[in-house]
């Protein structure tokens, strides 16, 4: 049962589909609340919520609930922390922050989706409200939830129901079914800002396959573009791109370009000159476009909000199409902004005022500060203007659109310019709604062990809000990683859909062939290869179902007290459950069984041992090169014994089937080619079983 | 059997005491090298190390030792990651980094000791050298561990022997006895940076006492001072200063300022006019006196390490002893700058350059950056320099020893000051040997989760390198606590000598008052008052033992391999293991037991709970509001059943004993005034037994 609830005059974000209602779920539309909201008066939510104004004076609404002391709080996506969200202030504001600490407050996707789950209460809510929104989850109070909006104007839904599952099935219902990327975004994934040279991604391409270790895709990242311009090749260093693309084609390698938020300021570049003769970028309050400085130097912000911009933007993507390209990945689509033109001049001229003085302290740090604060500063986000929905808004009111606009500029194009074909695309910046276009990474994390534990922590409750195709960067995208690092992560990252190893600039480089134990590294991504049938077959399940793909333990088994505070397992689909290492120097680490399963350690892809344990504690020694999962009774894991040195090689028939039978188990089975979009074929699904002896 | 080895022409730092060399440990002086190192002539050291130059053309030197899979890497102190040091590289190079990031690799101390414990080996070095040496242990390749120290003068120890502990013991032997605080210093303590007045002061000792929130100390932070300038006090918001002392110590309660390693540059203010005098300040290459800016604003450093400044500067704590103050924190010693006057005078020349250009980014990175690297640059460091045995040397040099000293320093003067009376002196930075003359804190931390377990591994490290008297902030000093947070920290920080709550300027406060369950905090400091007995006891006893107060697990079950790999549990002195929370909204943790133990459950100190638990794996529920700890076999817990408001009250000699009997059982109490300084007196000592009834 889905109940929305109008407070003010909300703008149509685009979040919630309208077809997104069917099946046996209930929808209430209330009526609007005009003027001051009362909750008695709304059927439902006063049950759960007491309003308050969010301050003295202020035109904002708190919307607040007490927590019982076992309620857990699930969703929010992409936030650090926790399965349980309790204990944190969290901030739905997109923000270009590599700094994923215990308190930050906000990463890059806004995703307004929480819910609850008590003893005797289970209830979801969808904020649909496209600023910044405040989620006090038991930070200010232990025991209290405070969701805080700045202004009146919101969507709120509230869902209810017997399960987690239930909720996230009624809010996926609700704002549409989850992007589906081709099943070579399947395969393992190298990149790295930046391989600077065709000859690079050729010696990337290569020593992966010398050493016979599988890839299907490598990344180019900001650096092969003539000068961070936007569908622009540098022909320099990379010379007949249509033929390299070609050739990475031939050894099964897809080349997946970035793009920018924000076009180049040059003359004579087309995308600039066009996006000014039409208009289509964002301007300042007197009328001029907005200036800020990223990559390229002086951009302009496409007003990808404006539905006219966004084709504009779009049909661009083809430049790349026609050359071979068939995935993307949108970045600083926050949109980070470096410094704006008009901030900077500011901090120049104040800068003037410190030189000649005799520095005290606070004029120090105020001097330092205000250096610092260039970046991304909340000033600048109040001084460009889009036109959404015909009408002129402040960007900051619509800031968490900006990435999902952008996202879906780019689907839409590619739903014109090859309607029959599946084309990887996957965003930084992200708001709940985004998910029905492309997939999203996990930004930009750090080489830290604890940043393995988030990205484990982090796929469930990004599932929730349905971004399903995800994943963090393996091995870590700042900071130095190290062998043992590198190696854990990806026996992690193998379960992940999204999978790919990327570092930044400065790092030191991560290509597994780069360290000593590369055979350990090739056992691992084989093992990837190995179990691409079950992925795929479990992505594809709980994309059409409105399902998720890993998912907290306790949704399973919502009676044991233990499986709802484990927050270092997941379930991966409907048979296995996975129990990562993310401790440094550990040989081995704790498992919790909610019930008897039969764990299947492999040394390789088919030197694999498997032991069946019983419900309860165990300590399971994991050497640094091995990986265990765990097959739930009655469950069936299939299971590509050949592997393959890309998705194309895998074979998706001729399968192992693992298993945990007592009685009888069964296993329904996807499979498709994987490029085409008949998705709903009743052929592409068949059913294994097998019985017991 | 300790041997050491001379590279070079070596400072000598005074790490290392006369007398160090005592009991059946056996030493070796080897002879000088003169020019290059040969390690095949250096009897003992070429059977763990290869030596090779740290660079092409450069006059470091590299010690190289070949790791097995299974060593373990002990020590380093003050340091991220684990209490197994493998994975990682580490700088001993003292630095004011409040960021304690896993990929950190200097923080506050410079701690040269570490040792490799293996199948068949087990060795210790200690790298006497004042300046940066850089620690790989195995960060490059995992099987390898590379000392660099960046010229050939170097003492260094090699020590060997059968267990770490006993590696431990000659390394102490070899630097001197340990710090020994007074007894109340063991008391709670509450800080902040900082309580700005008088007022504040009395009102947080009111609120613990009115609450029955045991409390020893209030810590002033630096806004007690006139102007942040040392030996001072603001009269303003601290008028008769002497009179607070006073009325505070009425209370059960020591006020315990801070002092910084920069004097101000103010005339007429006596410290600076004096030390400009006598010369006493560090000074640059042409002779000037050197000028950072630091919290004062503009300031020179004493030359802590010119032996006639060093004893000046201790003199100087007078003031304050003389107003009844018996307690010190040392701070900024690394030392910290925040900027240089000659740096940012020539940043500012640089600006000027970037003003009137069309900023490219990297014009743009460039000045960001410039801005950013004027605290702590290196370049500053190199551009000072101190009289050290007489001798002229550039700062950077023997940059690790400028906390020493200044530590020194204070404590030579309490010796002549007051020399029957224990003061309470710790400090931020450090270097071993330091360890004689005071504890030290963990530095600035952050009010993160990792941050209990930091504080866990960071505990044992830094007994090993002799200092015994330390703590964290409790609650963390950066970033915003939460209630849970602070609660579960202090559970742990019971157990921690130095048990202190402090927190920084702009983040949430964080006395125990100030959260909603303030009865639950009291009952966990109430038990650190009821464990008092045991904890000074056991103190005391690896003081005056070259031991350890908190201890890996390994070490006292050496041939146990689980036990090797156990890093978030301790053993607190002889008696007691504990296994704290430190992952939030959990209700429980898994605990190793490496044999057969009685777990206390403490709701409170009085209302308990005892449980055998067999050898093995257990999960033990531990609600946020209690504490577990484990009683080893044949051991026993003295108890202070009534515990008091302040160390003062805690009767150290009616005690329950808590034990964990199979046949007999016995402890080794050691209890004096907790005062004076006849530490040896054997009446201090008595042995409590039980026999299995």
């Amino acid at each position: 049962m889905v109940r929305k609830y109008v407070f003010g005059t909300p703008l149509e974000t685009g979040a919630v589909v309208s077809n997104g209602l069917k099946g046996e779920n209930g929808f209430a539309e209330l009526a609007g609340t005009e003027g001051k909201a009362d909750l008695t008066e709304m059927t439902g939510l006063g049950k759960y919520f007491s309003l308050i104004p969010a301050g003295e004076g202020e035109e904002g609404l708190r919307f607040v609930h007490r927590m019982d002391r076992e309620d857990i709080v699930y969703g929010l996506g992409e936030n650090v922390r926790g399965i349980n969200k309790r204990g944190w202030i969290y901030e739905s504001c997109c923000s270009d922050n590599p700094n994923h600490r215990e308190d930050t407050r906000a990463l890059y996707g806004a995703h307004n989706f929480l819910m609850v789950k008590g003893k005797n209460k289970n209830f979801g809510i969808f904020v649909d409200y496209p600023g910044k929104v405040v989620f006090d989850v038991g930070y200010s109070k232990m025991q209290e939830l405070a969701i805080t909006v700045p202004d009146g104007n919101l969507y709120f839904y509230l869902m209810e129901g017997e399960t987690p599952e239930e909720l996230v099935k009624e809010l996926r219902q609700l704002t549409g079914r989850s992007y589906i990327p081709p099943k070579w975004a399947f395969g393992y994934g190298q990149s790295r800002w930046s391989y600077m040279t065709a000859e690079e991604v050729r010696e990337v391409a290569r020593l992966h396959r010398e050493n016979g270790i599988p890839l299907d895709s490598i990344y180019l990242d900001i650096d092969y573009m003539e000068r961070y311009k936007d569908f622009t090749v540098d022909e320099e260093r990379f010379p007949d791109f249509g033929k390299l693309v070609e050739e990475m084609k031939e050894m099964g390698i897809h080349l997946v370009p970035i793009i920018d938020a924000g076009v180049k300021v040059e003359d004579g570049y087309s995308v600039y000159e066009e996006g000014v003769e039409k208009g289509y970028f964002c301007r300042t309050q007197d009328g001029e476009f907005f200036t800020a400085g990223v990559w390229p130097g002086k951009v302009h912000f496409p007003d990808m909000l404006n539905e006219e911009a966004n084709r504009w933007f779009g049909g661009k993507y083809k430049v790349l199409l026609d050359q071979g390209i068939d995935g993307f990945w949108n970045d600083m689509n926050e949109p980070a902004i470096f410094y704006s033109e008009s901030h900077l001049k500011e901090v120049f001229e104040n800068l003037a005022d410190y030189k000649d003085k005799n520095l005290d302290l606070q004029s120090f740090f105020r001097f330092k500060g205000m250096v610092s604060d260039i970046s991304n500063n909340e000033k600048d986000y109040e001084s460009f203007y889009h036109v959404f929905h015909g009408e002129k808004i402040r960007h900051d009111k619509v800031h968490n659109l900006f990435g999902f606009y952008m996202t879906k500029a780019a689907s839409q194009a590619f739903e014109e310019l090859c309607p029959e074909k599946r084309v990887l695309m996957y965003s930084r910046s992200s708001y709940i709604g985004m998910h029905r276009y492309g997939g999203i990474w996990m930004g930009d994390n750090l080489s830290w062990w604890s940043h393995i534990l988030l990205n484990i922590r982090m796929l469930p409750s990004l599932n929730m809000c349905g971004f399903l195709y995800t994943g963090a960067d393996l091995g870590g995208f700042g900071a130095d990683t190290t062998e043992d690092l590198l190696m854990r992560w990806l026996e992690f990252g193998i379960f992940t859909p999204l999978m790919r190893n990327h570092s930044a600039l400065g790092t030191r480089q991560q290509e597994v062939y780069r360290f000593e134990n590369q055979e350990a590294f090739r056992h691992i991504i084989e093992l990837r290869y190995g179990l691409l049938p079950y992925i795929y077959s479990e992505y594809m399940k709980a994309a059409l179902s409105d399902g998720m793909y890993a998912k907290p333990l306790a949704f399973a088994y919502p009676e044991d007290e233990r499986a709802k505070r484990v927050e270092d397992q997941l379930l991966i689909g409907e048979s296995i459950m996975v129990a990562p290492v993310y401790e440094q120097n550990a040989t081995g680490r704790y498992v919790y069984l909610p019930e008897k399963m039969k764990m299947v350690r492999f040394r390789t892809l088919t030197d694999r041992e498997e032991t069946v344990l019983e419900q309860g504690d165990h300590y399971i020694e994991i050497p640094l090169e091995e990986v265990v999962l765990f097959i739930r009774p009655e469950h069936i894991l299939p299971l590509a014994e050949k592997g393959g040195q890309s998705v194309e090689e895998v074979d998706f028939e001729n399968l192992t089937l693992l298993d945990f039978t007592l009685e009888e188990s069964s296993y329904e089975y996807y499979s498709d080619d994987g490029y085409g979009k008949d998705f709903e074929n009743p052929a592409h699904r068949k059913v294994f079983r097998k019985k017991a002896k």
